[in-house]
């Protein structure tokens, strides 16, 4: 996706030598909801004919667009969570996801109320790298006995493994800008 | 607002005899997007008029309802994160925030290059209850020399003190729900 790209180009920073790219200005602390919006539209044209019953995220920075994408979907939108809360069922079904910007394991749950059996789960987060949110999110529609019609991410790192493994799992994975290569002095994409 | 009142009548569950109020079905968890948008609609026209140039929320419940609120206000979404990770600033504006549901205490954050002095800030949450997340989004506000130009929530529990505490310190805060009383038996709003 065009826009994306060029947003990242203009307004990413890549720290760490290669290793974190920072959209903080637009995607998940500052979000830009018109890019989310065209973001969500391309969303809907690549998956809208799959039936899709429900779109399911993480929490946090995967919620917004999320959001902004089932308004094209008009199906509920679901965020599984990282901490049980007084709010939340006891009832849940839970996987286990490394997470890789902040270090640690959270497990993260859905309510076992909102997933069925029929249901077609359309995936929906802002970064794929190693793919362990993914990897969580899908247990957790597993468990539930409904499908995975696949995963729609924003920006996927593509010379880490997570998209790699998925697509060999047969997941469908449908990145909006794939980087390829990135560094202090630039960033290329596929 | 009658559709939301509605819906809380009709799909809450109030819990802990009386001190929690579960609406995980629509707001919080599982999310119905299509009345987001209705209150979005009516936050606009609430605030609309206040020269609003950012909504400020916190993570996580908050996103959804401020992302597709600023689809009518046009202004850059931001949400304040509960903890450090690599693609934040070292820079921020900090406050600590006790959580009624989770307990325990958060250091909410938002980087110091998201907010400027000229800057007129509208809250926006999906519960106040004691208005310790909205006393933590006012403080990085004021940090930053903005203006909170009020605060948008969707429910309200006015029987606890955060609503009359908020209001007292010249806050305006607007809910779209204000729960008087609730059991297990039923909900009383104002």
């Amino acid at each position: 996706m065009k826009l994306l790209e060029e947003r990242i180009r203009r307004d990413g920073e890549v720290r760490e030598e290669g290793a974190v790219l920072k959209l903080d200005s637009f995607l998940n602390h500052q979000m830009d909801v018109e890019l989310f919006n065209e973001m969500g539209k391309e969303f809907f044209r690549l998956f809208g004919d799959e039936g899709v019953t429900k779109l399911l995220t993480i929490e946090a920075s995967g919620i917004g667009i999320a959001c902004i994408a089932g308004q094209y979907f008009n199906v509920p939108v679901l965020f599984a969570k990282k901490s049980r809360s007084k709010n939340i069922d006891p009832d849940v079904y839970s996987a286990p996801v490394v997470s890789f910007t902040h270090g640690g394991v959270n497990e993260v749950m859905v309510s076992k109320r909102f997933l069925e059996r029929g249901d077609r789960v359309l995936l929906i987060d802002d970064f794929l790298a190693n793919g362990a949110a993914l990897d969580g999110l899908i247990s957790i529609v597993e468990q539930a006995g409904a499908t995975v019609v696949g995963a729609g991410v924003c920006v996927e790192k593509a010379f880490q493994s997570g998209g790699v493994r998925l697509r060999g799992r047969g997941v469908r994975v449908e990145a909006l800008a794939r980087i390829a290569a990135m560094n202090e002095t630039g960033i290329q994409f596929c």
